[in-house]
């Protein structure tokens, strides 16, 4: 069975559909490729195809920004998809940047990450495990809860 | 007509004089390459070579802080030029990063790197459209308003 | 002398025993390779073993925050050696980014930072000249004063 046809089968198994890949909020593209590298953009939470406004510590619980998390991972996987033609040229996962919209005092956005992180280990297994950073940020475009940037490796 | 002198001339036609390059605030340098990839620190705004200062949603708005993101675009390039000997050795902007000094209710960051990300395809044209992140931080070292890393692709 | 031998020594010199690598806060692994570069994790500040609580701005000075710096420094040299056998596989430190739990007056996250930029140039001397990125954020994860991560050019 082909890398790709893996990928869709725990896409399926995870009842994921991929969405339509986000257009980017203003003068950039969502992914540029350089060698064996790809960069994605900061990708914002969406809900309903709006940005999902909220900020932890004020508004917005640990779970629901995890849930916000883990909608961006599948918007990148999207996105992924869209830029490379399949699934299966991704190699790995390299890094994940993840920033959380904060007060100066909300001091869980790795566990907010992780819904993103976990997600990429159950679509692509070993090969979605990574490096990672994770922050509190004052404020993200349109005022969207989680943002998450990612670089990943690809078959040339 | 050589890359380089198509870049000269678009500087020209926009009016744009590359100012000496922006020294390191600390301890590190302004760029490093490796292999095919040039890593440019994080430029912090300046105006009339001191550090534009400013909050947006406080102090400053989005007009300013876009004015404010061109002018790194202008010293990014600068630093470009003087790292790699000619604009002619970059193939491409990969990637951009830009930090906007912001209060915790302001979500306009996309539209302030903007400023950066136009001014970048008005000199590079297709080979300045890049991936990007943009989001809001609580300061900015020397208080300036704005600060933009960026990785670019060179000829080897 | 080999390499090795002389980072070694640098690290007797200047009295620095490496610690036990830092394990990840969350679903991630601390380092990743991709040909000739590694990515290394975002790694927060500890004392004795806890995360290293503070807020530059309120509750922390700036020479606080260098010494936090630099004890990051001391975790990601631990994660090379670590992550790779040996520091002499280690080419050159790339760049680095550097995170401060800042209050929105903050302004001194360039000389926080420095803690680690001089760390890592003590260590691997030129070799360990780097770009760099340093600003204030709203929150770091577990409350930690500042966070780094760093991406070094490897021998393969």
């Amino acid at each position: 069975m082909a890398t790709n046809q893996i990928i869709s089968n725990r896409l399926n198994t995870l009842g994921i559909k991929l969405p339509p890949p986000s257009p980017p909020a203003a003068s950039y593209v969502m992914a540029t490729t350089m060698g064996p590298l790809v960069f994605l953009s900061g990708h914002i939470a969406r809900k309903d195809g709006k940005p999902w406004v909220g900020k932890l510590g004020k508004d917005m619980d640990t779970d629901a920004g995890k849930s916000a998390a883990r909608a961006i991972g599948i918007d990148l996987i999207a996105t992924l998809q869209e830029h490379l033609g399949s699934l299966d040229r991704v190699k790995r996962i390299v890094k994940v940047m993840g920033l959380v919209n904060s007060t100066n005092e909300y001091t869980d956005q790795h566990l907010v990450i992780n819904g993103c992180s976990e997600l990429l280990f159950d679509v692509f297994g070993e090969a979605g495990v990574h490096a990672r950073s994770a922050f509190g940020v004052a404020q993200i475009p349109l005022g969207s809860c989680v943002e998450i940037e990612l670089i990943a490796e690809i078959h040339t």
